[in-house]
């Protein structure tokens, strides 16, 4: 009775472990669905509770949604932990902090109330934000772009410190000549530097704007450099999914030793010699 | 005697048809083009009946051209009705709901007059100007772009959530920094994911900008993190093009060994030299 | 002796000709370069003139040089009508105009002087500006970037038309969600539109910002599908030039018929057919 | 005895000179890691330098650490000197003027104090800032930019021209139009030139709007105008790269057909099948 017992409880964490952690099921696949709800709608409430005029109204279908909301995460989490095959490597991934963040700070909250709002409660609350981070696990395609960021992660470096080096050698310049004029917003270093990001990003904000002629034509400088500098990291992507491409394209596999991405005109496989022909 | 006519109104109802639906023949074409003019002037005039200066020299111009195109569109509309096949399923089709909104709402606007500036007059006089939807159907090329989005549709997903998940990470941490700043404008969560998300895509108004040190240190981080994020959908459509444009230049094959892939001016296979004037 | 006279005059004219028109004897390149110093040093003389301080000041010096270039491009003027081996076809060419536009001004200018500031003679003043369009038959490449734009000349139409699209439904939606605000910018629905376009376009200037939260949400909306619909026209380009480079990459030619641009593993001719193994 | 020393000595040197000058042993690599840190810790106490809060606070920390960096940097510059097989190439090389620069202007502060903060001493102590440009030597894949920016010089110059072009005449167009106006900021050619820079690039600061209808409306159409111009340049160095990863992917021969553009990993000729481990 009691390997019976042991048996069915086997069996039942095994399909859990199917459908919370897999998402091939159809079960697996409306898990998946209704979770990304619950994690969307759950920020939804954490943004709205911050709202000044809509907090008195509402306050309190929040709070009952936000208690539930937090329920289904514990819920979620206690069960993953029970269902892993490995719980203690899940519970120290990436994956189970962000999981237990989820919930665990909304305790605190609920604890202490809405009274506190600066300090550390104030920091929890906020950080039951990082929800969204939940949402990575279950977005099919999420890594096609961290794959693509990855790839390319030296190149980004580069690019990074190009904007970099001119925003330092630009501010600076800026710094130099808009320092001096009387009610300039250009009172340190760090804030040119900020200036010229904002600048090269093509962002500008306007909070920051050159008061001299110079000033305005160092700007200008600045703004084309960095636009044929910019130019080149959007290269560098594309350039990464074309190659990327090509290889899905030419996706035949060679007949006797099934290797993928010969070249559309090949005629002999380029790992093991044997000819191709077989395939047309 | 009532067949002829019968046969005559039929035959009519064909051609003109053939000019209203189809844009092939000339007339067709000539069709296509005035109401091109008559919709873009038609949106014109709807807009400067908004501008407060010009309102009242102009008004009674302006009133009596959009009760030209307002008639103009009524049997445009009508006319659609009787010639179409299947008048139904135009009704309900959304060039058929989009051709009923360009006519419905003006006459009710030109009921009420334009005394009662705003509630749902004020909405329905607005509606008007949604005949710009009216172009769509006779924008040659327009579907090229709805079709390269549709297929990129999956992979823009994913980069408006990473733009989102970025934006809510970052909109947060800059709620708690800037939030206890005494004039801040960072009042509300939803407010700095707003700020997050003009800043990320380089919009960057000014009216929200940071006032601490942390503050614009986070702004520059992730403006340059959506820097990289954004070089990525830039590639996957131009990587899709670039698909779509190969297709297009290599899809005939030669009649003797099979080759794909040549030239759109090939006249001989560039592998066997037999013609391939067959093809032709 | 008158003959001879004649032919003195015709080589000369000649000369000149292959001096001022041609670009490719080293005299013909060095006038051409000496003209673009004229044309920017020019263009600098008209722009410093409005400035307020410095006028002043340098008003003398300024209106010397102004004096110089007028009689240089004059003499060009003249010159290239008179060595021109069709004189009318010139005259009445783009460039013809602008030569003609840019010597001209300046003596109406010079002749009413620089007291009248607004008007006629103001507008003639800056007239003198587009002589910077002098500058397009002398820069090498300008054609490059003309023919790329003009080749994707249809595609890009269809992509204003989106942005155009775009911005005139969520410039109307602006219009109606933020027009009733009291200290609301949205007064009209052109200027709704104009924010729309300053927002999709990424500018955003900051002089009219959503004071809802409605309002900011709907921004938020139309930024993230104008980056969508931007995406596509940098891949038209993008695309465009790629297939220049290609058939400029494979530029061996027949050795029997010369025709180029074979792709790279042609082994026979695909215009004439005949064997391509010689050029390896 | 003398002759050992000597030698001794010129190991040393060439020793000193492996690891200064080259990247490629271990110690190498460490020096250029520290180094890289040093410039980047020196930057950011120079900048702090210039923060009005924190300087009251923490100058004596940072004088400190001005003084260190100072030192190493003076030694590093006094060493390479030593080691370099050419000393006076180095020093009147790029990166021996930058190394001199890097120490040269600290002394000079540090003679006159932080007291006179205007004038000579100021320049030379934001002199201090081009240590940055240090990085470019011990930053690999830096001069992979440069090359693409180098490689495509010609057609970024035609952009620029394109640009300028563009903003020189709608600058003059919006001085016309928006000069008039009471409260107007175009009081210049040189500023409305400036604000059209600002909004071809997509920067848009705001500090400078227009406030006419017909302003406005130039406004957008040049917006849209250098969308289409700057969609080339980003094209231009795309498909720069694009080429020359395919001429790294498909540059060895096959020994026996002498058939190209081999994936990286084929060790079988695709079109005759025999072995290509030669080029290993």
């Amino acid at each position: 009775m009691l390997t019976e017992d042991k048996n069915q409880t086997e069996s039942l964490r095994e399909r859990l472990r199917l459908i919370i952690f897999e998402a091939e099921t159809p079960r697996g696949k409306a898990f998946d669905v209704v979770l990304l709800w619950c994690i969307g709608l759950s920020i939804l409430v954490v943004m709205l509770e911050t709202v000044k005029g809509l907090d008195a109204e509402y306050s309190r279908i929040l709070l009952i949604l936000e208690w539930i909301f937090t329920g289904i995460f514990t819920i979620e989490y206690l069960l993953r932990i029970w269902c892993s095959r490995k719980p203690l490597k899940y519970i120290t991934s990436f994956y189970g902090v962000v999981d237990l963040l989820s919930c665990l700070p909304a305790y605190v909250v609920l604890f202490f109330g809405a009274s506190s709002a600066f300090g550390v409660v104030r920091a929890l609350r906020l950080l039951r934000m990082f929800r969204v981070l939940k949402m990575v696990n279950h977005v099919k395609g999420a890594e096609v772009i961290l794959h693509g960021l990855v790839r390319s992660k030296e190149k980004i470096t580069v690019f990074f410190f190009a904007i970099l080096l001119l925003a330092v050698i630009a501010g600076t310049l800026m710094y130099y000549i808009e320092g001096r004029q009387p009610d300039t917003s250009f009172t340190s270093i760090p804030k040119s530097v900020y200036y010229a990001i904002v600048s090269i990003t093509t962002v500008g904000y306007g909070d920051m704007v050159a008061q001299t002629e110079l000033g305005r034509f160092i700007t200008t400088l600045m703004i084309l450099t960095g636009y044929a500098v910019i130019a080149v990291p959007t290269g560098i992507v594309t350039s990464e999914m074309i190659r990327m491409q090509e290889t899905d394209k030419t996706s035949d596999a060679c007949p006797s030793c099934g290797v993928h991405g010969h070249l559309p005109d090949a005629k002999f496989c380029r790992r093991c010699g044997s000819s191709m022909d077989e395939r047309r």
